[in-house]
C-alpha cells in the first residue's frame, strides 16, 4: 500500500470531525420561544415519521436484492462473495446521512429564525453551518466506507498482479449500487412528498383561500415544511452522496483497467488518486466553509457574493492541490490530470452559469415568460416548456466539451487510447464533486433558510423578521443553481466512468465464469479478459448496427419517458388527494378562522402514504430494466439500454429542472412588481410554478439517479448476462 | 430490366389517373348559397398567400443547398453530378402534391357543407373523395419521380456488376433528401401557422369574449380555418411524401447492399422489390376508397367501422398481393419478406390502437385529464404530460418488436446478417406505408370536415348543419389516431433504414473518394467498399466507446430538445401577436357586434409573416447539424448523432403527440357532459387544450421529420465527411 493512501481515511475523518464541530456549533444556538420550538418539533416529528416508514420499505428492498446477491455469489458463483455485504454497506451509509443531515436540518430550521431576529448575518451563519453538516457527513462517510472497503478487499482478496485492484474496485462497485437504490427510493419518495405537499397546499390555501404562504391556519403547511426536509435535504443528499461514491469507485475502476499492463505501483497509485483528490477536495470544503464569513451589515447581494467567492476558493485550492498531489505521486501525466480536476469543475460552474441564465429574473428568458403570463396560463406553460428545452444546449455542449476534453487529455490526444480517455472523464466527474462538502452545504441550506421562514410566519413573529429570512431563502434560490448545475453534470460524467466501468465488470464476469459455469478454460478467459476494450466490443458484437443495440436504444429513451411519466403523475395524483383534505377540513369554521387547529398529521399521513406507495413503480422500473434487457438482448442490449438512458436522460434532466426553476422564478418577479400579487398574470404565473414543482425538484433529479441506477444494476449483473 | 418493373410508372399513373377522376367527382358537387361559396373563396385565398410566401422560402432555400450540391459534384466531385437536379426534382414534386392537395382541400370544403345539407351521407362521401385526391397524388408523383429516376440512372450510369444498383440508389436517395428539406419547412410553417391561429383564436374570441367556435365576428377565424389546410393538408402531405419516398428509396438500397455478391439479377429484384410493394399499395388504396361506401341513413358509428374496414380491407389486399408478388419474383425467402409487410402493418395499427387508448376518452387517461380538471389548469397539465410520457411504452415496444421481428425473419435468425436483417426492416416500413393513399386521405379528410363546419357556422346556416360536421369532425378525430401511429411508425422504420443506408453512401463516397480526392488506389477502395458493414464499423472504429460517438450522441438528443423548444416558443410567441391584433380589433364596437366586417387579412398577414420567420432557424438546425458534427467528429461522430436524435427524437414525438391529443380529447369529454361547458373543469380543460395545440400538431409531427432530415444531410453529405 502506498502511504499517501493513508490520506483517504484521515480526510474522511477530518470531515465527520468537522460535521461534529459544526453541528454543536448549531445546537448550541437559540431556540426562540415556545410556539417556535413546538413548531419545530412538529416538523422533525413530521420528518422523522416519513424517515421510519421510508427506510421500512427500502429496507425490504435491499433485504430482496442483498439475498439475491448472496444466492448468486455463493450458490451459482456469478458474484464475488463480497457484493452482498458491499450492497448493504453503501446503502447503511446512504441512509444514515440521510438521517443525521435532516435530524441537524430541522434542528437548525428554529434556531435559524431565532438568530434572525438579531440580525440576517447570525441566520445565516447558522444556516450554512447547518448545511455543512449534511455535506461533511456525505463526504466524510462516503470516503470513510471507501477507503475501509478498500483495505478489507486489498487484504483479502488473491489474483494476479494486475487483475488484483481491477477486481478489488470492480467489487466496489456494487456499494455504489447499495447507495444508488437507498439514492432513487429517496430522491423519490422524497421528491414526490415535497412537491404533493407543495402543490396541494398552495392550490387550496393560496390559490383558493387567498392565504399567505405558510399560514398557519393551512393543515398542510407542517407537511409542506417537512418536505423541503426530506426531499431537499435527505433526498438531495442521497443524490450526491452516490454520484461521489460512483464517480470515486468507478474511476478507481478504470485507473485500475487503463493500467493493467504497467507496474503494480503505478497501477495503484492511478487507482488510488481519484480516492485521494476526493480527500482534497475535503480539506478544500472545510477551507471554504471558513471562508464564508458574514458580517452585521450584509445585505443579499453581498451575502450571495460571499458564498459564491467561497465556492470559487476551495475550487482553486482544489486545483492547486491536485497539481501538488499528482506530481508528487511522480506519475507521468501529472499535468494532464490536473487538468482534468480542472475541466470538471469547470464544467460544473458552467452550467451551473447557464442554469443561472435560463432561470434567474434578470434575464430574457424569465421576463419572457412573465410577459406570457400578461396573456394566459397556456402560453405561460408553453413559454416555461420551451425555455427548457433551449436550455438544454448550453448544459449538453458544456457537458460534452468538457467530456472531450478531458479524453483529450488524459489520452495524450489518441482516439484510440479509450481506457486513458475514460480516465480522463472519470477524473473530471470526480474533480466537479471534489468540493461537495461546501456545495452540497449551500444547497442544504436552502430548506433550512425556508423552514425558518415558516417557522417564522406560523408563529406569528414580527414581519420583519419574515422579510429577512426570505432573504435568506432568496440567497439559497440562486446559489441553488450552481448545485444544480453539479449534480447534473456530474451525473453525466459519472454516468459515462459507470459506461466504461461496465466493460471491466464484464471483464471479471467472463473471468470468472470461464472458470465455474462456463466451463470453457481458465486460460482462455483470462485472455479475454485482458484484451482491450476495442477487442471487447468485437467479442460482443456491440456496433452500432447490431439489432440488439438498436432495440436497447430505444428502451433506454423509452424508460426516462415512462419513469417520468409514473413521477408526474404520482406527485399529480397525491397532491389532488391531499387537496381533497384540506378542503374537507377548511369545511369547519373554526379552521378557517384559526381558532382551532388544524389536522397537520392526517395530511402528513396522506402524503406519506401516498408517497411511499407511489415511488415503488418507477424506482422498480430503474432496476429492472436493465436486468430484463440484459437477459433478452445481451450485452449489445445493456449498451444501447445505456446509451439511450444517458443521452435522453441528461437533456430531459436538464429540461425539465430548468423549466421549473423559470417558471418559479417568473412567479417571484411578477410578485416583485407593484400590484404584481394581485394581478391576473400572477394567477397564471403561479400555475406555471405549480407544473414546475415537480419538474425541477421531483422528476429532473430523479432522472440523475435513473441513469446511474440503470448503469449500476447493468454492473452489478454482468455476470448474469455474460 | 425486369419486366415486372413497369408496374411500377403504371401503379403512378394508375394513382394520378384516380386522383383526378376523384377530383373531378368532387368538383362536381354543388357549391352552396353566395356567402358560402365567398367564405371558401376567402379561406382558399388565404392559404394560397401563405403557399407562396412559404415556397418563395423554400425556393431561395433549395437554389443555394442545389448549387452546393452543383459545385460539390462537378468541382470537387465529391458527389455525384446527378445530386443536385435528384435533390430539387424530390423537392419539386413534394411541393406540387403540397398546393394540388391544398386546392382540391379548399375546394372541397364548402362542397361538403352543401352537401351536408342534405345528408351526413353526402357530405362523407364528397369529403373523403377530396382526402383521396391528396392520398394518391402523393403515391402517384412519388412513384413517377423514383421509377422515372430509376430508368434514367440505369441508363446513364456504368460501372462494375453489383455496384450499379448500389449506385443508382443511393444517388437517388439524395431526391429523398430533396423531399425532407421541403417536408420540414412545411410542416414547421404550417404547423407554426394552424396552432399560432387556432390558440389566438380561441384565447380570445372563445375564452375573453365567450364567443362560439368559428364565430364571424373573430378576425382570426378565416386564419384559423386557413391553418387547417395549410398544417393539416399541406404539411401533413408533404410528411408523409417525405416518409413513402425516403422508406423506398432507402429499402431499395438495403437490398442493393445486400445482394452485392449474387447475379445481377436477383440483385435487381430485391432492388425494386419496395417499388413493387408500394405499387400494390396503390391498387389496395384505390380499391379502400371504393369500399368506403356509405348508406343514407348512416350514424356516426357506422361511419367510423366502415372507414376502418375499409383501411383494414386494404392492408389486407397488400399483404395477400405482397405473397404473390415474391413468389412471382422467384425469391427464396419470399415468405419471410411477405411477413415482414405484415408486421410493418401491425404495427401501424398497434399504434394506432396505443394512440387511441391513450387519447379517446372512453379510457382512463383521458378520463384521469377530466377528473384531474376539477382541481386546478396546472394539476391538468401535469396529468396530460403524464399521459404523454406514459403512452411512449406502448408505442416504443410495438416499434421495437416490429423491427426485432423484421429484422429476424429477413436475416433468418441470424443475428449478424445485418444486411438482410435492415433489409427487412425496410421492408416492413414500406409495408406500413404501402396503402398510404387511403391512410393520408383519411387525414386529409379531417381538415376538409373541419373547414366545412367552420364554413356553415360562419355562413349562419341551420344549427342542425353544424351539428352534422361536427359527426363529421370527430369521425376524423377517431381515424386521426390511426394515422398518427403510421406518421411515427414508419419514420421510426424509416430512420432505421436510412441509418444503414448511411453506411451504403459511405462505400459510395470511399469509392469515390480514393479515385479522386483522397490519392488511393482506387482497388483499395474497392475492397473496402465491399467489405461488410462490420467490417465498416471497425474501419471507422464506429464502436459505442468511441468518444466522438459518445459526445454525438448527447448533441442528438440535444437537437431535438432545441428543436421542439424553438418550435414551441415560435407557435407561442406568434399566438401572443396574433392575440394582441384581434385584442385591438374587438376595441371597435361594431366589429365586436358583427355590424362591420373584421380585418381578417391582418390576421393572415401576421401569421404568415410570423410563421415563415420562425420557422427558419429549426430546420436550418436540422440541416446544419449533422453537417458541423460530421465535419468536427467525422463518421463515428454522425453515428452518435443519428443514434441519439432517433432514440431520443422517437420518444418525444410520441409523448408530444399523446399528451397533446390526450388534452385536447378531455376538453371535449367535459363538453359533453351536462353543464360541462360553463364549469370551472371546463376553463382548465381549455388551457391544457391550447398547450397541447403545439404539441401534437407543430412539435409532434415536425420531430418526424427532423429524424429524417438529419439522417438525408449525413447521407447526402457523406461524401465530404469521409
Amino acid at each position: 500500500m502506498i502511504s499517501l493512501f493513508w490520506l483517504v481515511p484521515l480526510a474522511a475523518l477530518t470531515s465527520l470531525l468537522f460535521a461534529l464541530i459544526f453541528y454543536l456549533q448549531v445546537k448550541e444556538g437559540e431556540d426562540g420561544n415556545q410556539k417556535m420550538k413546538s413548531i419545530g418539533i412538529d416538523i422533525s416529528h413530521g420528518a422523522m415519521s416519513y424517515v421510519k416508514q421510508q427506510y421500512k420499505v427500502v429496507l425490504l428492498v435491499f433485504a430482496f436484492l442483498a439475498g439475491l446477491f448472496a444466492i448468486a455469489g455463493y450458490v451459482y458463483h456469478i458474484q464475488s462473495g463480497w457484493t452482498w455485504i458491499a450492497f448493504l454497506s453503501g446503502g447503511f451509509f446512504s441512509g444514515l446521512c440521510g438521517y443525521l443531515g435532516m435530524k441537524t436540518a430541522t434542528m437548525a430550521a428554529p434556531k435559524v429564525t431565532q438568530a434572525t431576529r438579531k440580525s440576517l448575518g447570525h441566520g445565516f451563519q447558522i444556516a450554512l453551518r447547518g448545511g455543512a453538516v449534511m455535506g461533511l457527513i456525505v463526504t466524510g462517510f462516503a470516503l470513510l466506507d471507501i477507503s475501509v472497503w478498500f483495505l478489507i478487499l486489498n487484504y483479502f482478496i488473491e489474483s494476479e498482479p494486475g487483475m488484483k485492484l481491477l477486481i478489488i474496485t470492480t467489487t466496489m462497485l456494487t456499494f455504489g449500487m447499495g447507495a444508488s437504490t437507498q439514492a432513487i427510493f429517496a430522491r423519490l419518495g422524497g421528491g414526490i412528498y415535497t412537491k404533493a405537499a407543495d402543490i396541494a397546499s398552495d392550490l387550496i390555501g393560496k390559490v383558493e383561500f387567498g392565504f399567505r404562504e405558510d399560514d398557519a391556519r393551512n393543515p398542510a403547511v407542517i407537511a409542506d415544511n417537512v418536505g423541503d426536509n426530506v426531499g431537499d435535504v435527505a433526498g438531495m443528499g442521497a443524490d450526491l452522496y452516490e454520484s461521489y461514491v460512483g464517480s470515486i469507485i468507478a474511476t478507481s475502476a478504470l485507473g485500475a483497467a487503463a493500467n493493467m499492463m504497467v507496474n503494480g505501483q503505478l497501477q495503484m497509485k492511478y487507482t488510488i488518486l481519484p480516492m485521494l483528490i476526493a480527500s482534497l477536495g475535503i480539506v478544500a470544503s472545510i477551507i471554504g466553509v471558513y471562508i464564508i464569513k458574514v458580517l452585521d451589515g450584509d445585505n443579499m447581494k453581498k451575502l450571495v457574493r460571499t458564498m459564491n467567492n467561497g465556492i470559487v476558493a476551495s475550487s482553486i485550492i482544489v486545483v492547486i492541490l491536485s497539481f501538488l498531489l499528482t506530481y508528487t505521486l511522480g506519475i507521468a501525466n501529472w499535468i494532464s490530470l490536473s487538468l482534468c480536476v480542472l475541466v470538471g469543475i469547470a464544467v460544473g460552474i458552467i452550467i451551473g452559469e447557464a442554469t443561472n441564465y435560463f432561470t434567474s429574473h434578470a434575464n430574457p428568458p424569465v421576463r419572457h415568460i412573465a410577459e406570457s403570463a400578461k396573456v394566459s396560463p397556456a402560453t405561460v406553460i408553453i413559454a416555461g416548456l420551451s425555455v427548457g428545452m433551449n436550455s438544454t444546449f448550453f448544459s449538453v455542449l458544456a457537458i460534452v466539451g468538457g467530456m472531450g476534453l478531458s479524453y483529450w487529455l488524459a489520452s495524450d490526444g489518441q482516439a484510440l487510447n479509450i481506457p486513458q480517455g475514460l480516465y480522463g472523464i472519470g477524473i473530471a466527474a470526480v474533480g466537479m464533486l471534489s468540493t461537495l462538502g461546501l456545495t452540497l452545504a449551500t444547497d442544504a441550506y436552502g430548506p433550512i433558510a425556508d423552514n425558518a421562514g415558516g417557522n417564522a410566519e406560523m408563529s406569528g413573529l414580527d414581519p420583519e423578521v419574515r422579510e429577512r429570512t426570505d432573504v435568506l431563502d432568496a440567497v439559497g434560490n440562486t446559489t441553488a443553481a450552481i448545485g444544480k448545475g453539479f449534480a447534473i453534470g456530474s451525473a453525466a460524467l459519472t454516468a459515462m466512468a459507470l459506461l466504461a466501468s461496465y466493460i471491466e465488470e464484464l471483464r471479471i464476469a467472463l473471468l470468472r465464469g470461464g472458470q465455474t459455469i462456463m466451463n470453457l478454460p481458465g486460460e482462455q478467459f483470462v485472455q479475454t479478459a485482458q484484451a482491450s476494450i476495442i477487442e471487447f466490443m468485437k467479442y460482443y458484437n456491440v456496433n452500432i448496427m447490431n439489432i440488439n443495440l438498436l432495440i436497447g436504444l430505444f428502451v433506454g429513451s423509452m424508460l426516462v419517458m415512462v419513469f417520468s411519466g409514473l413521477c408526474m403523475k404520482a406527485v399529480g395524483n397525491v397532491a389532488e388527494t391531499l387537496a381533497m383534505e384540506i378542503r374537507r377540513q377548511f369545511k369547519n369554521p373554526l379552521v378557517l378562522s384559526g381558532a382551532e387547529k388544524p389536522d397537520s398529521n392526517q395530511c402528513i399521513t396522506i402524503t406519506t402514504r401516498g408517497a411511499q406507495i407511489a415511488m415503488i413503480l418507477p424506482a422498480s422500473l430503474g432496476i429492472i430494466a436493465p436486468l430484463a434487457v440484459g437477459l433478452i438482448l445481451g450485452v449489445a442490449g445493456i449498451m444501447g439500454l445505456l446509451a439511450g438512458c444517458f443521452s435522453t436522460g441528461l437533456v430531459m434532466a436538464v429540461f425539465m429542472a430548468n423549466a421549473g426553476g423559470a417558471w418559479d422564478n417568473a412567479k417571484k418577479y411578477i410578485e416583485s412588481q407593484k400590484g404584481g400579487k394581485n394581478s391576473l398574470a400572477h394567477k397564471a404565473a403561479v400555475i406555471g410554478d405549480m407544473v414546475g414543482d415537480p419538474f425541477k425538484d421531483t422528476v429532473g433529479p430523479s432522472i440523475n439517479i435513473l441513469m446511474k441506477i440503470v448503469a449500476m444494476v447493468s454492473i452489478v449483473t454482468a455476470g448474469l448476462v455474460a
